[in-house]
């Protein structure tokens, strides 16, 4: 049991090297990099296309899809005409920083305003592999209960925003959303929640607006 | 990423020896053990409590709960007056034999008809770690979305039993029941498919039945 925890040890920091060399590429190119968390089925992918049609005519994006198996996702995303490249895990629960280089490098992805990279489905093991993102978002479908936050602290701690998506089923689930909204907050007194239906629509819009301020700030401080 | 392999495959090997005598502890005892598989938020808990209700007084049952984090799924299975141990993994993604093991030894659970293991919310790394039982079930709620057996076709093909969830949401959520079920059994011919919802008690029937019918099995085979 000690030589896997030391294992993951090495794999971490061998992770944080391809990680720092991402972030300065990020930085050069000027890219906000988004790396989306969540379990299973929570919507990452629909609100994914909400988000490229809203930004679409005004900021470039590009999408980094992490799954176990299949093309499905990235289909999706380039069905709206977006650039995306599909990581294949095989096996593995989350996404590594030298798989996304690997992905930049050879996926045809070009340099874009902001790259979404839509992890594993899986609150857990995504949470400590570092990919160079600006910051990380963590998606939570209200069908998914109010309790995950205290469940699942570590992500919810480390992703500066909290999309709490499928909102439009809240008349049909037992779900608190002012619970849950304190229970983020104790974890993460400064992040950013946000309450969105990518298929009414609700809260879109303040979701792109947080994505256009933090590539207008990441702008501004690369000046 | 060869010596993690590595490590993972020595791990895993070190599990099988701690899950064989699982099995013969369970085969002494008469006890069918079960291990239940899905992301968060699908339900497992939800199905249990209407599981435990639909069994009292004619099984006796009890129930060990893994979590990153709170003892909250233990403490709602004790509610019901049915005894429960929560293990907590702290960071690590699913159970392991040992772990369960430890539970029975030092947590107070007694020797039962049906021995429920509530894994780690988590479709992925629970798969590949045998916990002994008598078979694995996989959870999957209508509101993941019918694409989830082909993006985790590694549980979908182990489980025995894949129990479809809060069917209660049909009608509110875009998810083909004909697709998903024919997907499973793609993957899965010879498997269990269920639906059910523990808040209208829909297909709770069914699966107690297959509980029923499989502990009698193992009892006949015991003999």
């Amino acid at each position: 049991m000690k030589q896997v925890v030391t294992v993951k040890r090495h794999a971490l920091a061998a992770n944080e090297e391809h990680a720092e060399l991402l972030r300065r590429r990020f930085a050069g190119s000027g890219t906000l990099a988004v790396n989306l968390i969540s379990s299973p089925g929570s919507g990452k992918t629909t609100l994914l296309e909400a988000t490229l049609r809203a930004l679409r005519g005004t900021v470039s994006c590009a999408v980094i899809e992490g799954d176990v198996a299949t093309e499905n996702d990235a289909d999706r995303i380039r069905a709206l005409g977006v650039p995306a490249h599909q990581i294949l895990t095989g096996g593995s629960c989350h996404l590594d920083a030298r798989q996304v280089a690997r992905a930049l490098d050879e996926g045809g992805i070009p340099e874009v305003d902001v790259l979404f990279i839509e992890n594993v489905g899986n609150l857990i093991c995504p949470t400590t592999y570092d990919l160079g993102e600006d910051f990380k978002v963590v998606v939570l479908s209200v069908t998914e209960g109010d309790d995950k936050p205290v469940k699942y602290p570590a992500i919810f701690s480390r992703a500066e925003a909290a999309v709490i998506s499928k909102a439009d089923l809240l008349p049909h689930v037992p779900f608190d959303l002012a619970a849950v909204q304190a229970r983020i907050r104790s974890l993460n007194p400064t992040g950013t929640i946000l309450v969105a239906s990518a298929l009414s629509g609700e809260g879109i819009g303040g979701w792109t607006d947080l994505l256009r301020t933090r590539l207008a700030a990441k702008r501004r401080a690369g000046v």
